[in-house]
């Protein structure tokens, strides 16, 4: 392995959350699906928002917030996605930059604005995302910059941008990149991409040795394999991926690599505000770990202390100073 | 007095809060005076703004602020002010709207963009406020609704946007119609308007009985009338306005009103976060109970009710049910 200047490198969706709490019965007056995360038109978009009531405006976005984190922690991250040029867009940039995140991809010239994400927070702390990705779904292969995603010890691929044609293309050919120069490619899943017609591809995708390091919930997990438990889970995947991450909300996190398995509780949290981020979180910890060389455990445990920070305020954007909670 | 359908209808800054959180070494690297509020160019907000860190977006603007406690409180509310057609517009409108106060200025197309607030907050709560008012400080005359004030039974005039010449002149318009409908004219101070040159011209405003109901902290009204007590400031002004209004931070508020004085502790806070808006909804408490008939005590109680909750988190809006804390 050559010298790396970059610990990870990520794609993904380059969006704002709009962060608004609201009680149960609007979930049901809108036709939400707690928890879920779906699509909106602009039209859509607009219709939700003026139904929602005061909100607050936090730079998001998956793949986004996990660089935030890693750079929080204090290891070197850059971010590749596509805002436009408008006062989203360069709140979007600050955000990242001023996290010391390196981010250079250039905005995008005229419509689509830079995507948001409405986020409605119920009193269960549980979050219902309804994104409008706007520019964020331009991104295209020709964003890519070689040499940043050949020095990165691992690039992170966000699943949320597996549906669109052009940032498909673009992380895929990514992933060549990584692997050409020897380094690590991780891949969070998303729900959509685990049911219906998409899942063939990201099954293809893995079964071609695509990704080193996947990541995802449980429910994520059994929808891609077809099996129930999380023990014929494992077994299906194993032999696909060096590293499986699966996470389980309030019942912890578990890894298995090389035939043995390692399972952790949750940290503690005070009182859970907002669960936005969690996920995300959850893998700059893993993922930072891992880039300091640390064991499975350690990294679950990083993975974790860096979730229960992110789920005790709103918004997914680090509050806390990371690096003094988890030490990678 | 004609019956009313409008309870405060409030003119001043239509401005988003851009909040990021820093140490005291921060405000001294960029030479800015903690506590206070200083006007930025376009130039020197960018200049702020790449230096601050990550931030959240919350909708802002004192007279704004106000008024979105007053709504929140139950209350009939309006406000006046000057957005741009672009997405900081659009989001402060919607946060508006979604309170259920009336907003109605239309927006101004072309430049300067919406304006916004740098504000930082170091680790002992207090904000130090750098504004770029945009759009905000392009209020004309011609945005007044006369029919609009004319039904509301205060009109509410913010110190921060007496310093440009149309907005200050669209203020004393509207007091002129409040007062022809026999209304109540309310004016809130601002720390640069009572030093310098800006003195006199509110001196005289106050001389020709424009202000009905004055509010100002400690340091403003000592700084307006010259005077060192407390006792001599309340003499100084009781004469001009009806109801003198001082706010004394942790130390709490008083009035004094046909005679009397009447002095409150401040409401207990678990934990102080950030102190911006304390001063703005303080004023919603107090106005809204005013509009209830309540009395001079109750009406300040109902002041430090909602300034307790407003420092308790980020960001100047409230958050808890103000309606529940304080049945004004």
């Amino acid at each position: 392995m050559t010298s790396s200047n970059l610990d990870v490198v990520a794609i993904g969706d380059a969006i704002v959350d709009v962060i608004a709490t609201a009680p149960d019965s609007f979930l049901a007056e809108q036709g939400l699906t707690k928890g879920a995360m779906q699509l909106l038109s602009t039209q859509q978009a607009d219709a939700l928002y003026a139904a929602m009531g005061p909100a607050r405006e936090i730079s998001g976005g998956s793949a986004a917030n996990s660089m935030a984190g890693v750079a929080a922690l204090g290891l070197n991250a850059a971010f590749v996605g596509q805002v436009a040029d408008d006062q989203l867009g360069a709140i979007f940039e600050h955000d990242m930059i001023s996290l010391g995140v390196r981010f250079e991809t250039p905005a995008l010239k005229g419509p689509p604005p830079t995507g948001r994400c409405l986020i409605v927070v119920t009193p269960d702390a549980q979050r219902t995302m309804n994104t409008c990705p706007g520019a964020s779904h331009e991104l295209t292969p020709a964003a890519l910059d070689e040499e940043l995603i050949r020095s990165a010890s691992i690039t992170f691929l966000e699943g949320y941008l597996w549906g669109p044609e052009r940032p498909r293309a673009a992380m895929l050919e990514a992933a060549d990149i990584a692997h050409s120069a020897a380094r690590t490619v991780a891949f969070t899943l998303s729900e959509s991409l685990c049911i219906g017609d998409r899942r063939d591809g990201v099954r293809g995708m893995i079964d071609r040795r695509t990704v080193d390091i996947l990541f995802g919930n449980e429910d994520e997990i059994r929808h891609l394999t077809d099996c129930e438990s999380i023990g014929d889970c494992i077994a299906a995947l194993s032999s696909k991926v060096g590293t499986l991450v699966i996470t389980r909300g309030a019942d912890g996190a578990l890894a298995a690599e090389d035939g043995s398995v390692v399972e952790i509780a949750a940290a503690h949290v005070e009182k859970v505000v907002d669960t936005t981020g969690a996920g995300d979180l959850f893998a700059a910890g893993f993922l930072a770990a891992r880039c300091r060389g640390r064991d499975l455990r350690a990294s679950l445990e990083a993975g974790t202390t860096c979730a229960a920070e992110i789920i005790s305020h709103f918004g997914a954007r680090p509050e806390k100073n990371l690096r003094e909670l988890v030490r990678p």
